[in-house]
């Protein structure tokens, strides 16, 4: 507990009716609002956001006075004229620099469809992973592509037909058609209900439902049944050879895979290696089966089909967290910036010929004062859009109808104003800042006799250790995971705007010379936070799902 | 074409590198940015855009400089503490206030379970029709809800089991868990994609799988084929009596229904007659085969299942554009505030016991910088999140992770700072300008010799004439619609910010005095603008789903 007391909102002291507020009132609610989220900006720990936005207050303030709109393609201008797509587009432009790609050439070269296309998310990552993973089950069911010019519009929703030679039994080829998920137990929680949201089946529910009644199971390492998820390393990164063979199983039955890897997990900030995952799937099981040769059969218009090869497989890299910061990430590894890390930075990009799509948060990295990021794809296995883009003029490629236009002003202010030597330089810190506070952690639990479980993932940004009381969680936005019954850690992510002064000294001494830290009113510490609706009914299943699922 | 050149971006001067850009370079470009956005939003009249924000830059520019985000539930404070919910619960409670529902109350009073809940979308309506659709599919097709505590959480994506009288043959169980949409032709397109995101089949997608042999589809009076989409009357609304029909086809062979009405089609701005379809479903259909009386039987933890009733039923209403304002319009009719229009607003909301929720945009009304909105549903109808809440300490219970905490303060500054009086006289000032702009299009036809064909549907905010040259449609960011192969239609919407004078008087002006304003340069009037991708070839599966299908 500390002297001060954190300043807090009151719900009646917002409430409106019919009648407003005069002008008097509503100038002193938004003074409270400031004085609160100033307050929590300045402690603000927990989570995986940079809060390092004061100086976007001056540099544009000025779009806050216009509704912006970036409604259709960021590669087609819209009637809507108040939208920022070259801005828009430069972000792209850059992060496909980062990634490994060629960037977007809307031509029909064969050069221009190995292109990035993507867009910058009004929601955040979730949108994108929604996105990634409604491409991919279009794509592996058969929809039509934009690379398919001339298909027959009358068959958008339809799908092609496909044949392949490994596709040899009634069963295989029903299954054909048929995309199974792959995902770690350390997943963020929005790619499970982004499958459910789309009916993706995981290899789970398809396994439980057509492939236990002989155990087979068992032949992939599993007990009792089919998991929901594919099992995690301590470390938090997937379980690769459970992975491989796992994926096996449901190949070699005829369906097209879905995997979805993870940079940055949202509990140990973990990366999955994506770049020895597609090598390992694409020689193990890829080309065992021929799966890079499906050829599908598309109706045209004037009747002659047009046939194409496809996949049968996706890989979506979830890099809500990781994927903004890695590129910088590795460069100041192989600067030797990290004081002599030895961890490899996994390779995750479009360099890996595997990857299919890749999401991003902008909040988390470089900052954005809301929720906010990128998705991007290969523009060859972009899905022919609805065909209502007369309205607007710009076709209907993403996600949403209208898109917020003033996060893409964000992102380019940043990407103008730190360059590439400054971000890598400020990852270098953040990244030996975290191991320096997890050292600081274990010596303090020496100092106070107690086990304070600290961990760390060497070069990511997340500390964990055990839950401390209430007041201190909520002082500092600490984000709480029980991890069996009795224990439950806490995570803090040390973001740019963490420096050693500051949030981070104050919580530690906090932790110090705070008496009752980590003794537990009830909330803390040892015992789970309670949480409305039937969290505590819940942790069975919880506990079948994995625990690592957190924040976006 | 008028004198003054407007501006423009130049993509490439965006462009960034690695290197960032020197303050100087990056400050011109952002004046180049302001420059533009101001021109283009002086003009603004096309969209269902509220412009009016330039009070926002000083009322709220300071929270540019912090993260803010309501990750979770509105009603549950998350461990990540720069968020805005006592703002976001006042803006919910003042719309439950408008929509006639009580406002949202956690406890397990049966009161409480008929109140409201909702959330400020990070979108804007894509996402509040993705997510009501989502909740209506998993609602009809037996999901645990919310209101069935105790419910084992390891069936919860297991479906419960239903049993209802009328459910008397095989084939109507086996129908009874498979929800079929209902929509019109004038319904956003946001709506389709929804559908095809969460696959939910249209009836025009069953009927042709499964009834058209017998030609089925000419006993609800279609030929050749089911369609994809009920028909409109000439005014953009929904044909009821065809609805009607169609419903109790499907109905009768034990399909739960999932109807989206629209509040302010994309077009022509017209208002289904919730009040009026849900009055007939009710008694023409619903009642008739009992439909809100199936038993659903969730099992529990403890072994003891519960048995609940719900309805085979779910009415959506899609009021991005209308909701938001049709309380006050309403309330503006009543005081005689039109100068005597006759025609009745609609009964649309809560108030209409069969609708079980709604979606608004924020951007379009009151206004918003980037594209928000409000979803809003009953309580007693919301779907068990998945659980996952102890992490950021809030239910699961929206559609995303991150939410923009940033759009809740706006929302709320606008309904703080213009109480309901003023919105009621904005809102009928706005329907006369409408309605005087359609009058003045007519004579301005006369006097130019020429069929403007001017459109307007009485009590709503959307004008249509033809389309001019593509400098007028560019300049006043004119939404075009190509309604058959020789003719392409435009139209403005008359939101707050535009007014007798400014650009609606530039426009009148260059309509006249632009001696080319209807000539064609290839763009404009009759001819559908050039649209990239597959537009043209498209056009026969556009005119299959209907044209009316615009921005969000």
């Amino acid at each position: 507990m500390t002297a001060q007391e954190p300043p807090k909102l009151d719900d009646k002291s917002f409430e409106l009716s019919s009648k407003g507020l005069s002008d008097k009132e509503r100038t002193a609610r938004l003074g409270e609002l400031k004085k609160y989220l100033d307050y929590y900006q300045e402690h603000f720990l927990g989570y995986q956001v940079n809060q390092d936005l004061h100086e976007i207050r001056e540099d544009l303030s000025h779009f806050l006075g216009v509704h912006t709109n970036n409604i259709g393609d960021p590669y087609v201008d819209s009637n809507l004229a108040t939208h920022t797509k070259p801005l828009e587009k430069a972000v792209l432009k850059r992060y496909a620099e980062l990634w490994g790609i060629g960037p977007h050439d809307a031509s029909t070269s064969e050069q221009a469809w190995k292109s990035a296309w993507g867009y910058v998310l009004s929601m955040g990552s979730s949108e994108g992973n929604v996105y990634g993973l409604l491409n991919a089950r279009d794509y592996l069911s058969g929809k039509i592509l934009l690379a398919n010019p001339g298909a027959d519009p009358g068959l958008l929703m339809s799908q092609a037909a496909v044949s392949a030679p490994y596709l040899d039994t009634p069963t295989k080829r029903a299954n054909a058609l048929q995309p199974v998920a792959f995902f770690s137990q350390d997943s963020h929680y929005s790619v499970a209900k982004a499958a459910h949201t789309l009916a993706i089946p995981t290899f789970g529910e398809v396994g439980n439902k057509y492939y236990s009644e002989f155990r087979e199971y068992e032949t992939c390492g599993y007990q009792d049944c089919w998991p929901a998820e594919i099992p995690s390393n301590d470390d938090g990164s997937i379980n690769v050879q459970r992975l491989v063979t796992t994926v096996d199983f449901f190949a070699r039955r005829g369906h097209p895979v879905l995997v979805v890897c993870n940079l940055g997990t949202t509990f140990k900030g973990a990366y999955d290696n994506v770049g020895h995952i597609a090598k390992r799937l694409q020689k193990e099981v890829f080309d065992h089966y021929s799966m890079g040769e499906r050829e599908f059969t598309v109706n045209t218009k004037g009747g002659k089909p047009i046939k194409g090869k496809r996949r049968a497989f996706w890989i979506h890299v979830d890099g809500a967290l990781g994927a903004s910061y890695l590129p910088y990430l590795k460069k100041a590894h192989d600067a030797g910036l990290l004081d002599g890390e030895q961890v490899d930075i996994p390779d995750f990009d479009f360099r890996v010929e595997q990857v299919s799509s890749i999401v991003t948060s902008g909040h988390k990295y470089p900052g954005s004062p809301w929720a906010c990021g990128i998705y991007m794809t290969r523009r060859k296995f972009q899905i022919q859009p609805p065909p209502m883009a007369a309205y607007v003029a710009s076709p209907d490629t993403t996600f949403g109808g209208s898109r917020n236009g003033f996060s893409p002003i964000v992102l380019w202010n940043q990407l103008a104003k730190h360059p590439e030597e400054e971000q890598v330089r400020r990852i270098a810190q953040s990244v030996k800042l975290a191991r320096h506070t997890y050292h600081k952690l274990k010596e303090l639990g020496k100092r106070l006799g107690k086990d304070l479980r600290p961990g760390y993932t060497p070069e990511t940004l997340s500390v964990q250790f055990l839950q401390p009381n209430k007041h201190i969680v909520r002082k500092y936005s600490l984000a709480s995971v029980p991890i069996d019954e009795t224990t439950t850690m806490c995570h803090m992510f040390v973001m740019p705007h963490v420096s050693e002064d500051g949030a981070l000294k104050n919580l530690l001494e906090d932790l110090e010379t705070d008496g009752k830290a980590f003794e537990q009113d009830g909330t803390g510490g040892q015992a789970a936070p309670p949480v409305d609706y039937q969290a505590s009914e819940t942790a069975e299943w919880q506990a079948l799902l994995g625990t690592d699922r957190g924040f976006m």
